[in-house]
């Protein structure tokens, strides 16, 4: 039985129809934000279980499948599609959970990752590059740490909706940094002090530098994968010609000798 | 006849006449926008049917020159360009009908992309882009989707405009994605719910990552296909030297043969 | 004389001091922007035309120190020098030279480029990169011609500020190419034509697409000259160790010569 | 003694803990920006002396342990340090002062740049960058320094918030090149100059490729770079294949020598 289930979960139309419910329960997803009839709102509610209940099969099929069960879960994907389907499963009544549900119900669609390869490795690219990017998000954090304590102490008392406190100063700094109707807020400071312009321009050459930094060392470390394989590359075959040439030497040394002992 | 037309087709002027008939007929379009004396109104309809009665010529005459019939039509921009002048051809008269008239009166500006092979090749590199996108893009929708929902779900009942259903959620998301005003749209949700701040920022945040992956990506395709010719080069020139060497190799042995057999 | 001139033109500290008036007139230019008590007025009035007296001798100096006064005016740089000395010359009293006269004067700052070698040769790089890129700029005009029409016949009743002609039209879509308060310019035609948020976004694709396009072609270009040097290197590296092949195989052949001479 | 403390500050729970001491010195300049009952201000302020009496015993401990006393302070990072706990322990009563006092501690959070080896690296690798990009900043300057003065001379009476003198018009141009609310400074001098809309498209291209100039600069000075160091793994390799070579060649020459010296 297990044999057969594997079969079935490793067949590319088993696949076709997980990615079709997928898709479905994206739509599902979507039409609940629409008003529809009441009539239509109680199929979307059978439907919603139908998905439920195939989610729930297709896990369990696949556990059964599966030779190691412990490495089931070892597997981040395989956790989160069965907390998806498992918490799909609880009734819920509360309207504080109905929430909960429905947020559940919209990640499911989430699922079209953990099922498509292609996806699968565009996550695993992206995630792979955190940590290398880590020390300038952390750079960027001192920038607007800073930025923002000096932001908050000046413009304080100018406007304190978006100098109140040092965290509402940051969120106010991320806004300029995406230039989002920042000369209004400069202009404002500027009425009180006239030099502040400043504080605004420092911040953004900090931050368009720590960003084209950024850009910069992906781009850089890409360069250097590939042409870490192009030395590869270069060294097996200096190599082999190396190794050709000693051979060459060695014929050489024997026709040496070979002359030699003919001459005595 | 045939090779005659063919002779005239090909021919440098016949292009570039083709080529100032388009920009003539774009200047028509462009003329059209701007309210004119009625004489000048009369001139331009004459004008616009001189103009597809060139283009009907035009491409007639490739059509007869052409030596494979079949093939003619398998050409996309051939497709197109007789698409354009059939439907510049029929006499309209209604209104609802005229302002289709009139759009494929702007298009024929597109022809511009099928007479100039610079314009053609940008376009194919463009369209040869695409499927290398499409996973990415499917990436970006999927994040659009859940945004799109969870903003629904949550923000409906603040801002029906912005966030109405899944559809006005998502136009809503790319505006924000654009920058445009989006500190508008985050602080009339923060009033309601202070931590919503959360949801923009890691949208924009996935989204900036998936387009900074869409970027790199194309630069790394880009550079694979760069270093491969390269790789091609070195393998030959290596091929070539060990070839050079195995010959040395060959004659070091004769040699040695020859001065064992003289030994003897 | 004019040996002596040569000397002094082709000396550090002449070129130092052209820098500096050059600095002084841009501070000129720049103090006139304020508001200033009439003496200083009086003063900068001396001051400028002390500047325009020395670049006038120094023009001079340079065309005698010229070896060939033919080729002086070749030089696009030289040319421009002396068309603003000239200019700078001529005694304005009518207001609209006026203006002329002031502008001139602001152009004397682009001297610098002229001055600083660094500079030219930026500016001529940058000259460089426009042939390669015209094609892409065309393709864009395209677009813009296009969707300006579209707009133009379309949105025309509903804002004639915004799409009032083809020429408005293009300036309304460079606007919504710099997300500069597009989704206001958007919203107004949605509520008469519901579905035109697709005008708007594929117009930003495409414009996108085509940005995109440019820069990964010059990308492409720069790498490709590098990779062309680098081939260079490694064909003549190939080269060499051929040549040296080749001499070995002679001087086998030249040993089974011998060789087989001996054992006649 | 001098060893002791040498053993000290490099130990890798010495350095984490001034990391910790230096993240608690940011928490509190950020609770300071919050409204705070009066006894945690209280403890704020002793926190704050604890903080800087650690930071004098750090520097006190890393002087001493250095064995170079005049090279401890040829380190910009060590004078930085040194700077900011000096000033630190200055008592200022004055409210001018006090500003200089607060911002003193907020420049305290910088230390984590120099005590994190990582961040070093990241801000000395931008430091090296900047000479680089010098004079695309002066070129840059200079395209500011004539738009603002034409832009202050033509539009200074429309709006002289914006075009009054040469700086604000530079602020503006600023503005206009973060595509923030940059139609609306257009639109109101297109008024009075229709033509004007020239002014702000052409600056835009203008600091759009002067940008881009620079973005490519930085990736070809890094290709090469690259490129440089491969080339030079390239040359190591032809070099010792030539070597073999030339040792073969010497070999016949001494087979030829000694084949002759047989046969006479």
């Amino acid at each position: 039985m297990k044999n057969t289930l594997k079969n079935i979960t490793e067949n590319k139309i088993f696949e076709w129809s997980v990615v079709s419910v997928i898709i479905l329960s994206a739509l599902l997803i979507g039409a609940k934000t629409y008003h529809l009839p009441p009539t239509l709102v109680h199929f979307l509610t059978y439907a919603d279980w139908a998905v439920t209940l195939f989610f729930l099969a297709e896990i369990t099929m696949r556990f059964i499948a599966c030779d190691d069960k412990k490495r089931f879960f070892k597997s981040g994907w395989n956790v989160f599609d069965t907390l998806i389907v498992v918490v799909s499963l609880i009734p819920i009544e509360d309207s504080e959970m109905a929430l909960i549900g429905r947020l559940v119900r919209v990640f499911r669609v989430l699922r079209m990752v953990s099922i498509v390869p292609e996806l699968r490795i565009l996550i695993n690219s992206l995630l792979k590059a955190m940590p290398q990017l880590s020390y300038v998000m952390l750079l960027m954090f001192i920038i607007f740490y800073i930025y923002g304590a000096v932001g908050s102490f000046f413009f304080n008392t100018i406007n304190p909706v978006l100098w109140g406190d040092i965290a509402t100063s940051m969120l106010t700094l991320f806004r300029v940094m995406t230039f989002e109707d920042w000369t209004d807020v400069m202009y404002e400071t500027m009425e009180t002090y006239p030099l502040s312009w400043s504080f605004y321009l420092s911040f953004i050459f900090f931050t368009a530098f720590a960003f084209l930094n950024m850009v910069i060392g992906i781009v850089v470390s890409v360069l250097e994968k590939e042409n870490a394989a192009h030395d590869r590359l270069l060294l097996e075959q200096n190599e082999e010609e190396l190794n050709q040439l000693d051979k060459i030497q060695q014929e050489l040394d024997e026709i040496k000798a070979l002359i030699r002992s003919g001459q005595r």
